[in-house]
């Protein structure tokens, strides 16, 4: 089904990203808007906007009726969902599709299968990718919990079936902490996730995050190799590379082979992630969970591969085959993003909106920064804090990390604080510069690294 | 030699440019600057500035005492002179040696020669390098000239020994034309380079500017492929790309091997492009001239190859080998620059110095900007109109112009009339697109495409 003008139903940084890569293939665009993001960049370089509901993102962004609505009236045949919001909801991927629009991305039920974390991971056991030992499909109570941890080995996590992103994990480090908190996470998840189902997995202590990005096109699947993301904070991605200088050759190949064989399982369509534990010191690597979407941190795989990663999952939703065999995926040098968030590190990362009264963007060599700020915009407080990503490639990692350091003096956005002086420091970390961190190094190191903050 | 303190002796764009890989490589930075300078991007990037004369350039920039003067008063163990002024002035880099500083570029008597442009032809026939059917060296007076003419065949070009940047060129249609010229074409070449010489070439009608990027270390050398800059003003290059999409990989291998072979025959040193003319007709090439700095339009290179032309040739002064040999050097995708000048199209692209009262800098994949702006910036009239470039780098060239056209879309510069315009209509134009250009190709067309300025 040809897609001549996209709907664009997300904002900040990633609709800019859309809007680019469509632009590029001659596709128009329709930028959806609540009434207080009339003033962003998106909607400044969309060919129209379209203003979908108030600022409240369950009215606008969230509200799948309206922002279908907008997509019909404009006249769309197609719409991207960006990251967030309703880019991973079956029910609104059928809705798309019901209407006879495109929605970029996977199948309904794909994105379905993949959301419900114990099937993911029955899904992946059998198209044999490793997974974390841990419950087969959902523990029901207390007693079948305690029987699957005595079997695992404690520390045990307690996850949501139905969560994502790190939210609503727990980790029980006996049997009584397990009995205590599988009624109280269930009940967390029911409220929070409208489903109470959990599942159980080995808590990997010094664990590395690292995820294969996937293009598939229903029928074939590729990979376009690996990012490590082991540098967050509450579990959320502050700096991420590719690939990971963690892995072996051995052991990025059999990584990357494996996700390629669960997207093929499924028949995946469209870009796609999937998101694994890396336990150095043995090299095993356990799958955790699929994300059926493209990623805030998809830049640095386009950066070491060259493939625009958008622009295929614009035209594999249009119905092409995937342009790219896995011998055309070269990898070269190493890229590395970091997040620049309205967020002031000296009070603890608090979001801080504000007005952009000046921006300078760095540039030359390996730079791309790809962001939502022009001077004179004013972030609005609804929504998250991410403003943009700086991103750098190099020849080698020891480059990269030398050019974002140099990018990152260069980089000025005044009128309210950002994360700018974190990566700042992180860049010049000697651990860092080794590459010797996992996931829970960052919240460490800050307790004994405060941020100061000069721009603010 | 350690580099430990560079004395940027240049301004504007490629300043930054070289303080950008300065950095990189923890080198310290001095920025010199004319007092119209001061507050340019390159003084604000740079550790230290320091004031080398008044506005003039004659008195600042091209005064080889007072920059050699700074370079020493602030410490620095380096020079790098960017490209212009005293780039390519074999007495200013023996000045530097002699002073005990390194000059990042080649040694003085590699830009000697090659300055002298029938000396560098018959290096280039030594090497066995093509060059277009001429004279021997100088021709001296109106009847050796005519003696020449006869054996090449008309109509030839009356060049400068001492010329370059297509300055002093002259076409003779006959014999007749060919006795008044002389004489006119050495008297100016003495007025305007001291220097009466004058040597023949053919005249090829047609023909496309390709050009080879060299790195040497003064033993070795390899090329970072070849450039196509046909589109040109004036003889002034507007918009670059590399690859040159009219070569086939036969005559790339060729064209890239001559260059080596003369580039390795005289020891050079530094980074280096040679000029070359081709013959789409016929497929031939000849070596026109070489230019022994760093060029504006290097970036299409480090977009093709991943390779940062301006930090090697800063680790090649400083002592190192070249870090890479011809195999590490491969060749992916097409880029494509274009030149982003203060100057208004619509009043025959007439120089528009003024001050920047708002910049909007594109971003996104394959997309580089490489420019001297900030909002606020007084442009000086005092220098050349280049305010930056716009780079972009794609798969294939249909692609890097689709994407050259989306950044073109959000390039804003307000303030001033710049050449984005014409740029925005050479991307939309079909022979643009099929690249059926040759080097007189852009001022007929400008005859019949007049410009408008919207942002004037």
């Amino acid at each position: 089904m040809p897609v001549t003008k996209i709907f664009v139903a997300n904002r900040g940084e990633i609709a800019v990203r859309i809007i680019r890569a469509a632009r590029e293939l001659g596709i128009a665009t329709v930028q959806a808007v609540s009434a207080a993001d009339r003033d962003m960049l998106a909607a400044r370089l969309a060919d129209e906007v379209v203003e979908i509901g108030p600022a409240h993102a369950r009215k606008s962004y969230l509200d799948m009726d309206a922002v279908l609505r907008g997509a019909i009236e404009s006249g769309a045949d197609a719409i991207h969902p960006g990251y967030g919001f309703l880019s991973e909801n079956a029910a609104f991927a059928e809705k798309v599709e019901q209407a006879g629009l495109v929605f970029i991305g996977p199948k309904a039920e794909t994105i379905r299968a993949m959301g419900d974390k114990a099937t993911a991971r029955a899904m992946a056991a059998a198209a044999g990718v490793p997974t974390v030992p841990g419950s087969e499909g959902r523990v029901d109570g207390v007693e079948a919990a305690l029987a699957v941890a005595e079997t695992i080995g404690y520390p045990v996590m307690i996850k949501a079936s139905a969560g994502g992103g790190g939210r609503g994990i727990r980790v029980a480090q006996d049997a009584g902490e397990l009995a205590t908190l599988i009624p109280q996470a269930s009940a967390e998840a029911l409220a929070a996730f409208g489903d109470g189902g959990l599942y159980l997995e080995r808590f990997v202590g010094t664990a590395r995050h690292v995820e294969v990005q996937i293009l598939g096109d229903g029928t074939r699947a590729i990979h376009t190799y690996e990012r490590e993301c082991s540098l967050q904070r509450r579990r959320q991605k502050v700096w991420e590379e590719a690939p990971a200088a963690c892995l072996t050759p051995e052991v990025r190949e059999a990584l990357c082979a494996s996700a390629v064989r669960l997207a093929e399982s499924v028949g995946y369509r469209g870009a796609g992630t999937l998101e694994y534990l890396y336990d150095a010191a043995t090299g095993e690597f356990f799958f955790i969970e699929m994300n059926t979407r493209i990623q805030v941190e998809h830049p640095v795989s386009e950066m070491i591969t060259g493939i625009d990663l958008v622009r295929e999952m614009i035209r594999i939703a249009a119905g092409n085959p995937l342009a790219y065999s896995q011998a055309d995926v070269r990898l070269k040098g190493h890229a590395i993003e970091v997040r620049i968030n309205a967020e002031d590190a000296a009070k603890n990362f608090l979001p801080a909106p504000g007005t952009i009264t000046g921006l300078r963007v760095p540039g030359g060599m390996g730079v791309r920064f790809d962001s939502m700020l022009y001077p004179g915009y004013s972030v609005p407080p609804f929504y998250d804090s991410l403003l943009g990503k700086l991103i750098v490639w190099d020849e080698t990692r020891a480059g990269a990390i030398a050019r974002l350091s140099r990018a990152l003096g260069e980089l000025e956005v005044s009128g309210l604080p950002t994360t700018t002086p974190l990566h700042k420091a992180l860049a010049a970390d000697a651990e860092v510069q080794a590459g010797a961190f996992h996931t829970r190094w960052l919240e460490s190191w800050l307790e004994t690294h405060p941020i100061d903050n000069p721009a603010s």
